[in-house]
């Protein structure tokens, strides 16, 4: 442990993290040098400083990301329109690689050897943080107090808190919840408490960054959003960042309460966790990337990236960002993109996304052809019927020899 | 043409069906068998039989067929969480092959050697029934009237009725509609019309089986479905049929403006095309089903099922259901729901469905596990550290060779 | 039919596409403009000016296409280790689009309508050159002689042929094998005759691009092939373009009794084919490409490349090699390939390609970690055991609740 | 480490395992039940029997195990095709669940609240090993003596024995080899030593199975394989169980110089490494399953096989035997086998296994069809156009917009 000269933690200004810090000075004698990083998170990051001073931290770092976070990880995941386990739209998943990124930049910035987070042994985040970390630096050390230290409880934590005047009002209003939370523009993230038990119902009173349905306006919300290259550039002809794009989109969206998920999801240390979440704007994306797509990509390309999302999407949950496998399928996922762009036109209302228009002039959408008036020519029925039987002649040759697939 | 002896024709008992009983007599010579079967589209099949009959008829199939057709078509459908294109649920699609299933086997009671359907060449549904003919009856000779004949437009086939003295009133209150529409107790479709734009918005008085969610009732619904290895046996406590189970979703669904879906799909046949579903019950079964499964499946099994449901997707969609890879893939699914059993509770209110609970006897969460609380050595958390390096080393590997993924 | 006025046809010069020359311009009452290209065939291609001219063809083009065939094709696919059903090395599928693409860029620029290609309606090179040809240029009309015409017997052609002063010794002696063949730098095939039947060994004097392995040498050949970015570029250090490299593995290949295949293969029009192949040069690549990567590939990018292989095969043997999805794979598949250089060194032997070395600047193989011996701490063998006990959680928590993989 | 009151282990015989019985006695003061298998490795298994007694063991199990290793392992893998990176046989992976299976039989037998294994922290056994105990017995514990004790060295190791009096003749004369070897009916390994490094030629020898080509017969040997449900029943006519199937073509297989191979793999754990193996059955078997695979698989059927194999093939090397994942798809693969029946006919020569006929009653080829001669009308050349057109339609209609897949 006494190799350890100085370690960059992920700090968040609560109490958790401002007792790593104290704990990684005493345990590993080294320096600590903070990250506190605003990815949307909802709450200011400026005062994390002060509380980091207090604790003698001499090379702190406050960043915002949130430009960053949205363009280089948020949009790149969209366009793939992965989802984790049919429901999942990623929002922890996809902000660690960010933070681990930005730990060893810093750690290389500040010739740290080792870097640390407050992720606990149990969760996917810890893997997320450490992947990144390694791909990234393989030779730093990683420091996971909540897999060394023994202040496993409440009354041990305040304990370590009296015994060095560490504040315990450090800790944000957020942490008094009964529920272990994370956020950033994409998402909340509500576990623990009385979600433990998967069978009952989530108390209305949880969920943070939208009304429900039921509180939620009684006439529908109309909004444009267009697309270049698969990202969305525009609200309402409005050009946005973006950042302002998933801003805007989490306010409209959370105010007609859309987006909120609970659900059972498969963890990758191996077991099943009860998690709940609020997406508004990234639950409105995802409706209306599908939409852009389905009339500029072709049907084939499109079938080849529903084939590959899930393991896409697995990827990024497990902490595999930045792996070479990542990186090769966000080429595919990207060249696929080029044509997709237009406009989506969307409804809100009450919980529900619908989409009711789309347009490009890059669609692929050929009324001359689709259409039950005629078609001019355009299209021969009579192909149909040899299509059929070509296609159907495996089958047939099968069912002469006496194969029956009843 | 003038081979074929005795035709089996897929029978709706409309004007469309009408005139090719009339058509298949003349011009191939030959007596026409009708099929109506009730798949829960919500008419009456009896009055088929009179217009049969008035056309000549001799013998005439009507059966009801919904508790086969939810059976054995859309609850093993629903095993595999099947969705096209990321949001259709298929509910054409399935209808198709048992009706071809049934098809069949009336043509070998009645000595038949070809069959005969409504479906336009430019569809998926010509596929659908032919493939599943030929698959099950290789030597069988299909007629697709619309790929042949030159009625192409309302006027020739005005033309053609008035001429044979068909009553064009045969046509049922439905197909006034200005959109082209099948309906089945899984979904109702409407494609044509003003739909043939993507980007206008469908209109309110279109929709035929859910109220919208502004119509809908104020305060929610609650409801408790019961699976049996991964099928619906019982709704709040009460054992019902495949059929019974599907019809009551749909009402309850349907009251509560649940399962619209608006979309523009890829086409077998090589178009895209604009179409709108209702499909109140499936919509709610989906949700379901993944929630039990949320507890009850092994989490790489749950991975396998999605990495293979687009596949398995687009079989259904593409009309290969009496095909030997459905087959075996259907096996492989029917086998990964064996402890798929248990209770999910969802509230249903103006559109949304959301899972509240789910819980089973065969449940693999495990409470002592996942705990944020102390779990008593149930799980050790330093194993995590091992877990995580040597997932890390290829990547550590990697980088030290001065590979770079950022 | 009148409406086409000048077709590229592809032609080999030899009798059956002479006599195609003769049919469209009787039939189509059209200009015929001839392609002939070299694409390795092991063919004189000049010779087929004279023939054209005697015919009355006024534009005719004469290509070497050899290095753009594999350079552009070749080395691309084998970049993806394609194998169509575990064992067709794709030779007769690569060469198509090749050809269809020229077919194409000629009738742009002498201002033809039409393409026509000698390919039986029964083979999938009819549908490579088709969907080549539409993909690239959509209004094309497609002449497919064998699918309309009534020559289809030997008789009827040769009586074709006496009509009109067709020359019956236009055919090379190729032709006068019992066998179909075909030929390019990648492979020649064989099909039909004795190979009909699929119990029947294939003749020893069938064989026409390499030894028997009894006829081959009796001491061993040694290669080394130079690889950059999955490409050889060298060979025993000589440095040659892509079609030297495939001809001199062709020459050392064949003489050392390689590439011999014979399989029974599944068409994309539906049925099952015998066919007898030679790929010296290809089956040599295809040891070695793997050789390579298995040094310098990411294991995961290398298991990701493996499980869309067989997809990958598929497009190209069905003829959609000029699709988005081809192209989106191979964008993906390209990337991987960044690091794929060194050198593998081979042993030939009597049908034999062994390998019996591999190095690389990009290895990712480390003896530090790899060995046997001391590793020195590269490598910490406790991290095995959280490593393995995480990844059995899952199965140590559904054999406690009972389930039982036995 | 003193809760452990009874381990079984897997005893070779060896001199390796027989320091593990004395250290587990030693280290964790318990006893030590010993279990020695014979799969086919060509070793005596009784010898081992004495060597444990004077080890003052006194629950010892000696199992032949062979017919249970074919049958319920090598069979059921080989239904798969399965490959791990394209190249090995997953010849030693398929051993270890049936190791880990009988270990866990045995310790419910004698009470037994551990289990050991003689395999490295860096290797994949101890993962095979480890990941079948848990999934069978959760609450087993797996003690893994390289990964704990000191006696990293040769001569550690050997001072460890004079100590306690162990002989080291022990140790079998394989064991003399400067390669880490390991085999059983499939196969025979090599690891270490020269192999260290890839560029470096494996010695002629240190192959054991196989004669090389060099010096196999100058004249082929023929072989007829008849297949049930894609299992060999019989060779040459004559009815074999699974074990003498493989018994009897390792024996042809490698007198005729079959089955050699020479890779860089990557190991679960991480790394990459350098194995040969020998296997001559397996790889005849390998080419004659797919053989009649060929001819009695349906097209589609035979594709999805080959797209989930990598996974498949991914898992048993892993360790995954004993998972619910590879048990859901083995349903798939036994399922898919119910055709596969009839004969391949094989010549083997000098390295080379040639599939030179295959037949069976269940065949799916149809010379009728395939035919290059008159078929009599069993195929409409004329569908190919219908068939073609429409598979074109969506790159026409994107070329016609404008894209350009060039």
């Amino acid at each position: 442990m006494s190799d350890i000269k100085k370690v960059v933690l992920a700090y968040s200004g609560g109490l958790d993290t401002s007792v790593i810090v104290k704990w990684l000075q005493e345990t590993y004698n080294c320096e600590v040098v903070t990250f506190t990083a605003d990815i949307g998170q909802g709450e200011e990051v400026e005062p994390a400083r002060a509380k980091a001073e207090a604790l003698g931290v001499k090379e702190i770092y406050i960043d915002d990301l949130r430009e960053e976070f949205v363009r280089d990880y948020v949009f790149p995941m969209f366009r793939a329109n992965a989802i984790y386990e049919g429901e999942y739209l990623l929002g922890t998943s996809i902000a660690r690689p960010l933070i681990a990124k930005r730990m060893i930049e810093i750690a290389n910035e500040v010739g740290a050897d080792a870097i640390s987070h407050g992720a606990t042994g149990k969760g996917n985040d810890q893997i997320r943080f450490e992947l990144g970390a390694y791909a990234l630096k393989p030779g730093v050390a990683v420091i996971a107090p909540w897999r060394e230290w023994d202040l496993t409880s409440r009354e041990t934590l305040m304990a370590y808190c009296a015994e060095r005047n560490i504040p315990v009002d450090f800790d944000s209003k957020k942490k008094k919840s009964p529920y272990s939370m994370d956020a950033n523009l994409l998402h909340i993230s509500y576990e623990g408490g009385l979600l433990e038990d998967p069978y009952a119902e989530a108390e209305e009173d949880m969920w943070r960054w939208s009304v429900s349905p039921e509180e939620a306006p009684n006439t529908a919300t109309y909004l444009e959003l267009d697309y270049q290259r698969g990202d969305i550039v525009a609200i309402d002809g409005k050009a946005m960042t973006p950042a302002e794009v998933l801003t805007y989109l989490n306010e409209v969206g959370g105010a007609n309460g859309i987006g909120r998920l609970d659900i059972v999801e498969n963890r990758y240390v191996g077991m099943k966790s009860r998690g709940c979440y609020e997406t508004p704007g990234g639950t409105i994306m995802m409706r209306a990337h599908r939409a852009i797509e389905s009339i500029t990509l072709d049907r084939e390309v499109a079938h080849l990236k529903d084939s590959i999302m899930p393991k896409y999407a697995e990827l990024i949950y497990n902490g595999y960002w930045w792996s070479p496998e990542r990186k090769m399928m966000q080429t595919m996922i990207d060249e696929s993109q080029e044509f997709v762009n237009g406009r989506v036109r969307l409804k809100l209302y009450k919980g529900n996304v619908t989409v009711v228009g789309r347009k490009s002039e890059n669609s692929l959408f050929d009324e001359s052809i689709a259409t039950f008036e005629d078609d001019a020519g355009a299209y021969d029925q009579k192909d149909a019927a040899g299509f059929i039987k070509l296609n159907a002649l495996r089958l047939r040759i099968a069912a002469n020899k006496g194969r029956n697939n009843l």
